[in-house]
């Protein structure tokens, strides 16, 4: 899965990925009219709200991007209808070819870290048979365990060929308040780097390893850094746009082949018509604010990335 | 929900949670073979089979234990079906009046941490009307993202009186890799405990604050230093029995009170009749094995924390 989403990256040209994050307040009113005139003001109503939104941006944005990260909280909080519609994203990502990754950031330890990996990356057993429960082909995960929760998911990973992206810095202001603490002089999260490059060097794709890292575009030096500990480990950087990420400050993030970090951008598209600069779409077109700022921020990073040579 | 908890441990004397991870492999054949006759070898069976193995435990130990604690990664891997079955125990487990502890490990920042949090404890807004996802009474969270991930969390349960138990330091054998780490000195888990009891500060029970801490039965010494650091929290002990930990091992987690600790103990109670101890059961009596192995457990436990008096 890591070779398709190298490929699929060349091929658009845009080392980035729409976070499809749906708020309820992102969805205009008007898609949650239709679906509460249908459905009530219930949670199937809110369910197929979401979904009509996710859709709408997914048709209208599919063709410039390689790959969609759905957070499953924003699925869950409705409950079982919630990620009916979480799955029912994932598959319709996957009619279209996109690469999804799920972001899930789950994390425990070993037969428990099992059943997560299976039921998000791999197919489970029913007794003579086997089932994908949600089927993403990436899931962000969380290392607080250390390797016994981490070793789980890679077996599965390994397997299916699907992959990782584990925690290492995040793009939030307390993210130092573990991450950053010194470890005979080292941050905790250049440990943690090391372990992503240890893990990642036995499941390696053609040029990059099924095992990569997330690492939030709000610090930028800790970017440098860590991009020279996990060479051959995709970096996943949250935190541009709504966040206050720009496309220069991302340059470091990626290696001298121009590859080895996907961007996230989630709120900044998935919710671009609220924003003055695309306020001239109106809600009604929606989807079409989203690709032109998925156009926009291709752009940006395709500058900064050329300005950098 | 932290008074209810404590309520019910002193009216049952009984300082312990049965952990509600049901892997196939543990239900007994009879079950899963009815279940497949109806559902067939799918999801729906699977979920089913699981669904009819947590209640018949339930029915045989619910008057013994205040509380239980589902792990949903066990649930989650069968797909939106299997989360149905997670739903539907937690549900018949408040019909018990027990408390549910959901095993989520969930985690992430700002709104997406309050997403999980008004799914698994809270209520979630759907135009004028207001739902429960999970509704669980507390959740487990994981710290690694800082104060930015579990504030969202302590605010949903401010409003619902509900609960968190934050993982400091799990019971796995590599659990030190990154909470051992010495930062001036000092593990990195005594930081975490630290924080657990300041963001605890502020939402007081009548005597435990409703932010408790996982600390691991398996490191016996570390209980003992954190047990202090955390005065006021709750601590949720996984690792008992199958994974080695001992009554014994444990009397330094719990305070003076003879509160302040609660033991987790999953497939040796759930799985109990597959112990050559309780083999006498048979398949067919499991629950029974599963409420002798309570007896067991609650009897280890007061007579280890007589001994230390």
């Amino acid at each position: 899965m890591i070779n398709k989403l190298v490929e699929k990256i060349k091929k658009t040209n845009a080392p980035i990925v729409v976070g499809l994050d749906p708020m309820l307040s992102y969805v205009p009113e008007h898609i949650q009219k239709k679906a509460y005139a249908e459905y009530g003001e219930t949670l199937e109503g809110a369910a197929e709200a979401i979904w009509q939104f996710n859709k709408a941006i997914v048709d209208s944005t599919y063709d410039l991007i390689p790959a969609v990260k759905p957070q499953i909280a924003m699925y869950e909080q409705f409950g079982i209808l919630g990620l009916a519609a979480f799955k029912k994203t994932v598959d319709y990502c996957h009619e279209k070819d996109l690469v999804v990754i799920g972001d899930v950031k789950r994390g425990d330890i070993g037969s428990t870290s099992a059943a997560y990996a299976v039921g998000h990356l791999g197919k489970v057993q029913v007794g003579s048979k086997q089932y994908a429960g949600f089927d993403e082909d990436f899931a962000t995960v969380n290392p607080y365990l250390g390797s016994d929760g981490i070793k789980p998911f890679v077996d599965v990973c390994k397997e299916e060929k699907k992959g990782l992206f584990i925690l290492v810095k995040t793009s939030n202001p307390s993210s130092g308040e573990f991450q950053d603490r010194l470890i005979d002089g080292r941050p905790l999260y250049e440990y943690v780097g090391e372990k992503v490059a240890e893990w990642g060097a036995d499941c390696m794709g053609d040029s990059y390893s099924y095992i990569g890292a997330v690492v939030g575009a709000t610090y930028p030096e800790v970017g440098k850094v860590l991009r020279k500990v996990m060479p051959k480990s995709f970096i996943l950087v949250p935190g541009y746009g709504a966040q206050g990420g720009k496309g220069a400050d991302l340059v470091h993030y990626f290696n001298e082949d121009g590859l080895g970090a996907i961007v996230n951008s989630s709120r900044g598209i998935i919710a671009a018509y609220k924003k003055e600069e695309y306020a001239k779409f109106g809600a009604e077109n929606f989807a079409d604010a989203s690709r032109q700022a998925v156009l926009d921020m291709i752009e940006d990073i395709d500058g900064a990335l050329k300005a950098a040579k």
